[in-house]
């Protein structure tokens, strides 16, 4: 399974909607194939093992491992279940299952009720981990929502003069460029964007541009603003009210496409935006922003996960908060995580927390 | 010389004002002894390392390794210098030198001149690490400062609502009291402690209580607050107007003892109660305070290492902020400082971190 998990990776990147699937077969005690889901469309994990087998009478005696419940359904390709079954594998272990209500415990019934043996639940945390984004997607309906940050060891995004460069060191930049490779989407504030001057694309590192997603209510960023550079594609949210101005038909003019959705007293209506998002089959968004989105994603509990690089500097209670008022009266109250193991990035360090629910 | 550090730290919470000294004696390749300093008075490494080998004939053979500068003038016991000289030993290998300006360097000239081979400087940065307190004590002419706070990921020591019990959980908790045992005095303001009740003893693991330094300008605290409890010395140092008051007398009638020193803007001098605390030999102290005080060491450059226990929670930007305004207008002039490696403390994350001057 550590396998299987280790081919599912290398889809990272190629297979978004679909989920990372890697698969082994063993005859034996030993491999005899594996496989992996390489790109959006093509082939299953599955198919790709079996088909590197060949020999049937092998696969009449052999153990197939997958990170995720064998596919049940006709969709870009045939079941994986049936494929399974014809080739008389008589014996499947299964990472975890797949949340996908076309699947969700079918491919697994399909199998036993053919007489195939099923083992689920192997490496089962890892595997729901690898496919994390997958997972919520299905299981909230919105994409996975990470939110990276660059504060100070006091929690600060700027000095009280709004000077953030830089907060961390080139290290740290260059693994937020990695992270930006790893998701489908990067989300942004137009004041963080005008502040920062971001082009919110992979620079530092080989990778796909993500999907640029700019929430700007008011429409007050300049259309020449480097965020809508023609390097990878913007999708603006603004707000309702501004559909037809005479700014929405600047956008329009050099073909930026708007979104538009309901405001509220804290921006846009950030679940209308994730709705949107989702629609797209975008399963999983990094979200760079200020003190004020950053605390509206944590006010109604949407993030999932928080990448915190902090800068061993301290600029003190008068420079900029990283999170605007949450008005959290008792510590109980608090939106609270679960660390990761922590690590040096350059001089700053890297806090992995996940949301607890 | 590992051997020696290991040694070494034997004596910790039990040398004080000494330094931690360990001392190994090597003879063709071998190790025949080994000693170190074990409590305040006592003899140093060396004497113990040299009676534990007791063959004068295996000495002359022998190389003596120690992680400080053998001492060279007569204080509590005779110089270590002249014994191994006396001795006959042949080589001696240091870790660092002693900043003590009865030594600094006399001992290794002491050695040399009588024909013995020094080699100096190895393991020097851990040798200089294990007794930084002593070596700042002398570098700097006041106590080495360190820092513990309790902070979310945002940077909050307490919620908006002023409630800070409790931000980290009890590994965190546990590990602080270990800190304590670790520093010759605890210092707090008044402020911190009426809020969180302190007592600033050690209770959760096995140690000696350090010396409780309390800062109350205006003798604000009740004396009956649990920090003057006589499980543990406390010393009270308030505003030069204080003296001779009716609180004061109320103080001096339970037997705290206070000191009186000048009151800036800011609150107390600091550099005078570190003065003070250096002329009683108060070699370290571990600052427990909340954002005023954290703010005015970290002002006037007095810290020399941070340790921050961060809670996976998020309070928001109306919580009460780990550090009072600095006055960093660009990230260059920030106090800064440098990682060590950090780790998880049971649900929380230790981060230390040694300033960059």
């Amino acid at each position: 399974m550590v396998r299987c998990l280790e081919l599912a990776r290398q889809g990272a990147g190629a297979v978004s909607p679909n989920p990372m699937v890697g698969s082994v077969i063993v005859c034996d005690g030993e491999v005899v194939g594996e496989g992996y889901h390489e790109a959006f469309g093509g082939p299953h994990a599955e198919v790709n093992a079996i088909a590197s087998v060949g020999d049937g009478a092998v696969l009449r005696r052999s153990t197939l491992y997958v990170n995720l419940e064998p596919c049940s359904h006709h969709g870009k390709t045939p079941p994986c279940a049936d494929l399974i079954v014809e080739k008389g594998i008589r014996r499947v272990v299964i990472g975890c299952g797949d949340p996908n209500p076309q699947v969700a415990g079918r491919g697994v019934a399909k199998l036993r009720s053919a007489g195939v043996e099923v083992l689920e639940g192997v490496l089962e945390a890892e595997s729901k981990r690898l496919n994390e984004a997958f997972m919520t997607s299905h299981a909230e309906g919105r994409p996975f929502v990470a939110l990276k940050l660059a504060e100070t060891l006091d929690g600060r995004i700027a000095t009280a003069d709004g000077q953030s460069k830089w907060i961390t060191g080139d290290a740290a930049r260059l693994e937020v460029h990695r992270l930006r490779c790893s998701y489908d989407a990067v989300l942004s504030g137009a004041a963080t964007i005008r502040a920062d001057g971001s082009r919110l694309t992979v620079r530092h590192c080989a990778g796909r541009n993500p999907l640029r997603v700019v929430l700007d209510p008011s429409l007050s960023l300049s259309p020449d603003a480097p965020v809508f550079g023609d390097e990878a594609k913007t999708l603006l949210f603004a707000s309702q009210s501004m559909e037809g101005s005479p700014s929405a038909l600047r956008y329009a003019a050099i073909g930026v496409e708007m979104v538009f959705v309901e405001e509220g007293t804290g921006g846009l209506d950030l679940r209308a935006v994730l709705d949107e998002l989702h629609r797209r089959q975008v399963l999983s968004v990094l979200v760079e922003s200020g003190g004020r989105l950053s605390a509206s994603l944590a006010r109604e509990r949407l993030l999932d996960k928080l990448y915190m690089f902090i800068a061993p500097k301290l600029f003190g209670g008068d420079a900029l908060a990283s999170f605007a008022p949450l008005g959290v009266s008792s510590p109980d109250e608090a939106p609270a995580f679960r660390f990761e193991p922590p690590r040096l990035v350059g001089e700053d360090v890297l806090l992995e927390a996940y949301t607890v629910r």
